[in-house]
């Protein structure tokens, strides 16, 4: 935080979700995919936050729709996903949304 | 968490903030201004996270531009800006965006 983002329009993944008390390989595959999306082209970065009682919002932030489809078909991602729904995330929710104004104290 | 939306298309605001240590209001004020949010036809609801740094993210649901406009109006909204910039914020960015697409496990 705070991500710098371009000028508007760009695209923005919403990531609202509710953990289970699981990690079994959560935090380390967590934690190489947010790096290796830093070196797609299209990513931007993202601000993600989670509290004690488990509830996370992650706030990424693309170029297009193109590069976060790329990113959903990346077999590591498609893999997490996989484990998300198993063991992971009693609950989850993805909001796609186009970013179309943007202000701030920066 | 997590926030009940129709299909879309509809809007969200993302407002991300660096607090300062200062309470001085902030936390009464805040809690008003969401439970008033709360009353308008347009407001779906929100999710909010703050981490023990004083990073945060709000994600806010609504109805459309309009309703978005109309919440920016609002007296006690504009006072709050106001003094979010004197004192509560170190930094703030706002983004709108349309919501396009959405799934999840509910």
């Amino acid at each position: 935080m705070f991500t710098k983002t371009p000028k508007p329009p760009y695209y923005t993944v919403i990531f609202t979700s509710k953990r289970t008390a699981l990690d079994d390989g959560y935090t380390e595959l967590n934690d190489e995919l947010y790096a290796e999306a830093q070196k797609l082209e299209g990513y931007y970065g993202a601000e993600t936050l989670r509290d004690a009682n488990g509830y996370g919002v992650a706030v990424l932030y693309w170029r297009n729709l193109e590069d976060i489809q790329q990113w959903a078909k990346y077999q590591k991602h498609i893999r997490a996903k996989q484990l998300g729904k198993e063991k992971w995330y009693e609950g989850w929710k993805v909001r796609i949304a186009k970013v179309e104004r943007e202000y701030g104290s920066d």
